[in-house]
Order: C-alpha cells, then sequence, then structure tokens
C-alpha cells in the first residue's frame, strides 16, 4: 500500500476470501485504511461489505463512490442487507435504500418493519416453495427452470393453496427418491415453524436444541414469510455468547478490538462507576470499624481476603447460573435443587478455607481468636457468595432482566459488604 | 413417575424430540431420574442417547438392559458414537464397540485413533463421493440406487480416482442443473478441506468465518476420510464459548448444572485455593504499611475502593483482549496499536475517577492530601489495569496457555498488589 502500486495490491487481495480481506481492514490502523481503500476501492463488493465489523462499516461505507456501493449492495440477499441497514444512521440508509432494485427495497424494508432482534429480521425472503401434492420429478423440473433461486437452500418448503407450510423435504431425500414420488410422502417429521416476532434468541436455541439446517418463518396468520438458514442462527448464538461474555465482564455489548479510544471509554466507564459507588459502600461499612481497626491494625491486612474469596466464589457460582440460564438447562422446575447444591457447595468450601485461614490466623498473626474471627467470616461469606451467586440471577431473570448484565455487580457488592462486616463485626465482638 | 403408570407416561414423552426428552432427564433429580428410567428404559434411542449431557450419561448407561443399548448406538452415526464414546470409561467403551456392527466398529475405533479434541474425531466418516467426470443425470441415478446415504448431507464432492477430493456440488445447484451437465462445471469456488489432525476449534472457526455448510476431511496423503457438517461445527463453537465464559470466571471447564455437590466443590476448589495465595500475598503488601494506617485509620477503609477499581477495570481489558484473541480478531500485525489503545483509555478513565475521588477524598474526608493520594493511586492502578488486561493474555497466548484460564488470576493480583502499594505508599510519603 505504502508504495501505491495499485496491480500489486489486487494481485495480493484478489485471491482472498471476502471474511479475510474484512478482517484485514480490521485490523489495519485507520489511515492505512484510508489509504487502502483510495487505491482499491473499485473492488469492494457485497459480501466484502456484509463481513465487515459495525464498527468500521459506516467508515468504509462513506469511502465508497457511489457506483461501487449500488453494485455491492444489490449483488446480496435481503438478509445481508437488513444486517448492514440495522446498524446505519438515517441518511446512509437511504442511500443503500435508493441503491436497490424496487422488490428488494420493499422486501428490505418489510423486515426492517419487525422490530430489532426478531426472526423477522433474521430471515431472507427467497424461499423455495412446491405444493403439497407435487411430485419430486415436478420439483426438480420447477427448480431447473426457475430463474431466481437463493444462493443457498437445503430444503424445499410444502404449502397449502394459502401459502402455509406444510412440512418440508431436505434436498438430499429429493436427490435420491425417484421421480414419481410424492414430496409429502418423504417430508421431515422433525418440521417446525418459527413465528416472524419471535425474538433471535429463541431462534438460535431452537436451531441449537433440535438441529436445524433451515426452519420457515410465518406471520401471525401462519402464511410463509421467509426462511431462516442455520448460519444466520450460528451468527445469533455466537453474538449472544460474546454479550453474555461482555456483559459478564462489564464491559458495552458491542465492544470489539477495532474500536476508537473514546467509544472504548464510554463503553467501560458507566460500568466502573457502578462500581465506584458500590466500592465507596463497602468503604462505609468499614469506617464503622475505624475504633476496631486502630486497636488491631492486622484486622486491615486481612479484611480484604474474606472480601476477595467470597467475590471469586460469587463469580463461580453466577457464572454457571448465567449460562445455565442462558440455554435453558436451569429452569423453575430445577432451580430449589440447584439453590440446595450451591448452599451445600458454598458451606463445603467455606469449611475448607475457614481451617486454612483460621490456622494461618493462628499461627502467623499469633491469636487464637484472630483465627476464629477469620474462619467464621470466611463460612458466613462463602456462604453467602454461593447463595446470591444462584438467587441473583434467578430473581433477575424473573423480573425479566438479562441476568448477565447486573448480576456480578450485586453478588460483589454483596459480598464485599457482607465479608467486610461479618470479619469487622465478629473482631468488635470477640477480639476487643 | 410417581403414581407408576407406564401408559400416561409414554403418552407425555412419545411426542416430544429427543433433545427435550434429555433436557428432561437433566432437570429432574437422581431418584427421580431412576424411577423414569426404571418405568420407560426401554424406549431411549440413540438419539436420546447423544442428547443428553455428559454428566449424567454414564449413569443412564449404566441403567439401560443391554439390547436396548445395542439398538440405541447401532442406528447412531459414526460420529455421534464417537462422541458418546470418548466421555466413558474403559469398560463402558468395551459395551458399546461390542454393541455396533462390524463395520461400525472399524470406523469408530479409526475415529478414536485421531488425537481428542480433532477435527478426525469430529467428523463421519459416510460421505457422498462421485467422479469428477460424472454429470448431474449420473449423479442422481448413482444416489436413487444408493443403499446407505448419511441421514444429513449438503453436499456431493467431487474425487479423482486415488480419492482426493477436487471440489463439491451443493445438492441446490444439481437440483436446478440439467442431467447433461457436468459436476466440473457447477462446483463451487468457495471449496476448502480440513486435515484430520487439525483441532477442533479451527474447524470452528473455519466454519464461521468462511460460512461453511459442510467441509471434507482428508489425511495426511490429502485422501477423503470423512466430512464434518455445520451442526458438529456449531456445537464446537458453542463448547468452546461455554469454556472460555466458564475459565474466565474460575470454574472448571466442563461444569454443568445437574453435576453433583462434591464435583461442583472439586472444580471450584482449586480456583478459590490460588486466589486465598494471592489474596494473602496482597495482606502481605498491606501489612507493611500497618504504623501508616494505625496513624490515619481511614486508609483501611478507602484502600479497597482502589483495588476494587482496578479489578474491574483490568477485567474488562482482559475479557475483550480473551475474546479477540480466541476470534483471530486480535493478531501481532494490530497488538501494538491495541496495547497504545488500552493506555489511553485507563488514563482517560483513570483521570476521571481520579478526579471523583480526589474530591470525595478531599471534601469527604476534610483532607486535601489524602484526596490528592487517592486520585494519584486511581491513575496508577487503571493504568496497571488496562496495560495488564491486554499484556497478560498477549503473553500466555504467545506462551502457548489459553489465555482465558490463567488471565483473571494474574490481572487481579497484579491491580490488588499495584492498587495497595500505590495508595499505602503514597500515603505514607504525603501524609505521614
Amino acid at each position: 500500500v505504502e508504495s501505491r502500486d495499485t496491480a500489486a495490491l489486487s494481485g495480493f487481495l484478489e485471491p482472498l476470501h471476502a471474511a479475510d480481506i474484512a478482517d484485514l481492514l480490521e485490523q489495519i490502523g485507520p489511515a492505512e485504511r484510508r489509504d487502502l481503500l483510495g487505491l482499491w476501492s473499485g473492488e469492494i463488493d457485497g459480501e466484502i461489505l456484509s463481513e465487515i465489523s459495525d464498527a468500521i462499516r459506516e467508515e468504509v461505507i462513506e469511502f465508497l463512490p457511489r457506483h461501487v456501493l449500488t453494485d455491492a449492495v444489490r449483488e446480496l440477499d435481503t438478509d445481508d442487507v437488513v444486517d448492514i441497514l440495522e446498524d446505519l444512521d438515517e441518511p446512509q440508509q437511504a442511500i443503500i435504500l435508493g441503491a436497490l432494485e424496487s422488490a428488494d427495497r420493499v422486501a428490505v424494508e418489510q423486515a426492517m418493519a419487525y422490530p430489532e432482534y426478531s426472526a423477522g429480521r433474521l430471515m431472507q425472503r427467497e424461499v423455495v416453495v412446491a405444493p403439497l401434492h407435487w411430485t419430486v420429478g415436478e420439483a426438480i423440473d420447477f427448480l431447473r427452470k426457475a430463474e431466481h433461486l437463493p444462493d443457498q437452500f437445503y430444503h424445499v418448503i410444502l404449502v397449502d393453496p394459502r401459502m402455509k407450510p406444510q412440512g418440508y423435504v431436505t434436498l438430499g431425500r429429493m436427490l435420491s427418491s425417484p421421480r414419481a414420488t410424492a414430496l409429502r410422502d418423504i417430508a421431515e417429521d422433525s418440521f417446525r415453524t418459527i413465528k416472524a416476532t419471535d425474538p433471535e434468541a429463541d431462534v438460535a436455541y431452537i436451531f441449537n436444541q433440535y438441529h436445524l439446517i433451515s426452519c420457515p418463518v410465518v406471520d401471525a396468520t401462519d402464511r410463509l414469510v421467509g426462511v431462516i438458514t442455520i448460519d444466520d442462527a450460528m451468527n445469533v448464538l455466537d453474538e449472544e455468547h460474546e454479550e453474555d461474555i461482555l456483559r459478564l465482564a462489564g464491559v458495552g455489548d458491542e465492544s470489539a478490538i477495532s474500536d476508537g479510544i473514546l467509544e472504548t471509554v464510554k463503553q467501560r466507564f458507566p460500568w466502573l462507576f457502578v462500581n465506584l459507588l458500590t466500592a465507596n459502600m463497602a468503604a462505609l461499612v468499614i469506617a464503622q470499624f475505624e475504633a476496631t481497626i486502630s486497636v488491631i491494625v492486622a484486622l486491615a491486612a486481612l479484611m480484604p481476603i474474606v472480601a476477595s474469596m467470597g467475590g471469586n466464589a460469587g463469580t463461580q457460582s453466577l457464572t454457571v447460573a448465567v449460562r445455565a440460564l442462558a440455554t435453558k438447562d436451569l429452569t423453575s422446575a430445577n432451580a430449589p435443587r440447584v439453590v440446595r447444591r450451591e448452599a451445600a457447595v458454598g458451606l463445603i468450601n467455606g469449611a475448607a478455607f475457614a481451617v486454612i485461614m483460621g490456622l494461618i490466623g493462628w499461627l502467623g498473626y499469633g491469636s487464637a481468636g484472630l483465627g476464629l474471627v477469620l474462619a467464621s467470616a470466611l463460612v458466613i461469606n462463602l456462604l453467602v457468595a454461593a447463595l446470591g451467586g444462584i438467587l441473583v440471577p434467578l430473581l433477575l431473570n424473573k423480573l425479566r432482566f438479562d441476568p448477565a448484565l447486573a448480576s456480578g455487580t450485586f453478588v460483589t457488592t454483596l459480598t464485599d459488604v457482607i465479608g467486610f462486616f461479618a470479619f469487622l463485626g465478629l473482631a468488635t465482638l470477640v477480639l476487643l
């Protein structure tokens, strides 16, 4: 790029897969990216555009000549266009909609009318259907004559005269059956449909749970409006996971390594601010015991151990709980048993660490009383951590909040406050 | 189940999908599970068996009558049998291998010869191939006559006479092309192969990056040995994510909500023990400053704020870094830029919180000096957190450790130790 050698650049980029070119564009710095686009923008196609991460897509679109953008957008399936549109500002949306052919534009606008993160946004409207009464031969003849088939399709969907899906046939079954076979006789039993208004998280769950490869989408009157394929579902699953991990760590959902400095500050500041408030709460608890600490200064050194063990144990429980809620492995049916198990685990681990730290307090700091206080505070805090780690996510889930989003803050605040209070409170009672 | 009404039970379970029956078995308690299996074990088929989580599968297998187990295992594809075998003890493995027909047994044993977590373990050996020179018509006639086709297949793989894959044709393209079309003329350009010894994490990455639906697997001499389909890749992706989340939280990789109490204690104890050691290290740092604390007891209340802010900021950076390493968005090419960005973010957030806590220290505790010390310690610790959060995962990755596994412990130890040391050290210098 530096030598502005366009031919060499094309020679290098041409054989790469669109996804790899998109990765390259993401990994280089903003200045290099501008240079590269300046030299090579004519070659950016729809596939590359839909592979680029949201963070820099806007930047790339602004840079593209209008005719390149038009060509790029026209070759995409409608679901990919919707995916690109979702993250753009109004004026950029208008440019892209304007670039589409009118039939596609209507399809995209209809998809955008469904709520964000719904199956309606995810589906492609290009579907391959056949009437219920057709045979394999009729379907094959129809496919051979069809002009516009989707890039990828894995089933032929059987519909009744009112376009209500009644079943589907895998292409493998179709290819291996004689021409005279009725399609309805080789339809899959695993057939199910998704409503266009279903949340995309449910779509990912259904694909994963029932090992689907594609699934018809129906509107409120059960008519076929589109189809979702497994690559879209895999994408959603990927994003949901990413979201869970980032939310558990207190980072904005959409953080990416290619974000700018100010964007990153903006994503992380709010969570740190919440943590500042809860840390100050814990400091207020400690401040109540300043008289005790001024008599036995060793307490100041030991108290973070109790809080930190509780925080870690709480994080363990809540992570398992948050994941189990996301995969629907934790339901109201087994919740009571899981809570009892967490309590037992908290008590056992608490007792084990109480023995270890009790001995350290006794022998290391030469006070049996201090050892006893440390041990008791640890048991209490690990039990609280275990119960908090399971009950807080369950409660947030019941209240329809995402447990990944807020559980961490609640649980560590709980273990900090209880840890300091139990340790310093017991010390005041026993040692003074 | 309680009323031992087998007919009613079958009526309830019969219409359910295998995955849902498996979920049910996981969610009920061990005693109920035994009762249910006692009443209904005759109906457990291969599909249910392969859906059950590892944690309770052993228990279920032990309970099944031999003939039920034999029938169940025989109906599965080889990759599903391998998946079940992997998590069983030797004697149980022998029972299942003995139940297979001999051709399948050989296939399964060959797959088990590949290293754990490799593409060879993941692939199914049932493949659909056609010679390079065939036409669409020849392929369709072959498929109509074939007796044993895989349950699911999405491509016909084109091979040369030595069984080396040369391309593949999607079933959709085949169905929509005239009989006389040569298969090689409608082969996909996106064709690629996977080596049987490739790690399964790379398989998941390739499927996700290039939106593959199935991919041929070759041995060391480039001969076709099997095929991996997207549902297997989706599974791996799911497991990798799960592993990352659980490791980041310091919980054993294979934790599940259905684990027993002792198993859970065993998974969580080691991580808490490591945390105990590092917390004691931090306590030793504090103990060096007992003289300072005994003069200004307020320090004891405020010091956890500095440590906690650092710990949270470090967790934010490292989570983003660990995820970016896993998705290959963070590479040596952009690492320097990302490190600079993290440092800048750490300094900006550090400065913002320094102002806030400086004011709280000054106005709330009536000491400008205390405010200054708090502010300086926060800037130092948030910078350390940001740098540690990115450099520790990068270093672990370079040393070929999984950064998700150990980064958290290193980074929070770092921010605890630096946080206490900076705050108490500065306080000793400035305030005494």
